[in-house]
């Protein structure tokens, strides 16, 4: 259903599980950065009302976990600051083709798979965290990312046919898998 | 209340009046923009917290009335396109100070000042259209963009003191108004 390539390994829960606050503030951004992609999408295509009605409520509902995730950890009384990120999502957006039709194809499923992979995450801290608090937490928005998942992969049909789709889907899944079977030393929600 | 320095002139609504069908889609085009605007204030400034909680919710607002905007221009039967904006807001960005703390009191306001000349104009729009499902519509939004235009000139207090805050609204506020006293040929919310 997610089209992951690659299991999160083991060592990432380990890694996050330790580093609470951080996992939160690069949540906080992550869902900041999601709304801004659906953002830049609702932009970019706006001729085409379906994709745009699909990127309003995007936009809506990662602004919505945003507001969520700061108010957890405000909770705890982290202190709100910027944080650098994993260099997942730049990695990712590396892989996105230059020219349309195929650039829209990709930025889609780039966000799809970015989706699929913290749905999948959020899974994983919901079955694993210790604090159950934060563990109920994520797991409340795991169905979200699964639903936006599926969207992005339909979207991308406005723009190449089904088989097309499903091909680079499997192409950019690989490179995914690949670049989170490598993983990052930072405590973060992609890395 | 609205801080605008001179009454939109009376050839505005002649002009509108009797192009309803681009006058609507450049409203569409204006809420998506204004979505947009929130985003990017979001996303430069949101080490402050408030300030990122009020840009959440105006993306949101912004985002449903443009929603709301593409379902009347499609109960219409309108064809749904792009449009060329008109220049009033690219001049009044034009306006923004370059350095910081400056250009985050001049972007918020600038937001401001749009804010409120929307506002003015969809009340003329509610009292002066003859199409009353449309002059319902457009007083229906009027109270919101009253109350952007609030929080974006509160806001613009956590980068410079009260007075001084005043003092550039004035001062955008007066060029603000020479450029809606000049006006534009084109059929535009903001022409």
């Amino acid at each position: 259903m997610l089209n992951l390539h690659a299991p999160t390994p083991d060592t990432w829960i380990a890694k996050v599980g330790g580093s609470l606050e951080e996992l939160l503030l690069d949540h906080a951004h992550c869902e900041k950065k999601a709304a801004g992609v659906a953002m830049n999408l609702l932009f970019s295509y706006v001729d085409h009302p379906d994709l745009a009605r699909a990127m309003t409520a995007i936009v809506r509902e990662e602004l919505e976990h945003f507001e969520l995730v700061l108010g957890k950890i405000q909770e705890r009384g982290w202190p709100w600051r910027k944080l650098r990120p994993s260099a997942y999502g730049e990695r990712l957006h590396g892989l996105i083709r230059r020219e349309e039709p195929a650039k829209a194809v990709d930025r889609l499923l780039v966000a799809a798979l970015i989706e699929a992979r913290s749905c999948e995450r959020f899974g994983i801290l919901r079955d694993n965290l210790a604090d159950r608090d934060l563990a109920a937490f994520f797991g409340s928005l795991y169905e979200s990312e699964a639903r936006h998942h599926g969207s992005y992969v339909q979207l991308a049909q406005l723009f190449a046919p089904r088989d097309e789709v499903r091909r680079r889907l499997t192409e950019l899944a690989e490179a995914e898998a690949a670049i989170i079977m490598e993983g990052e030393p930072l405590a973060r929600v992609h890395s």
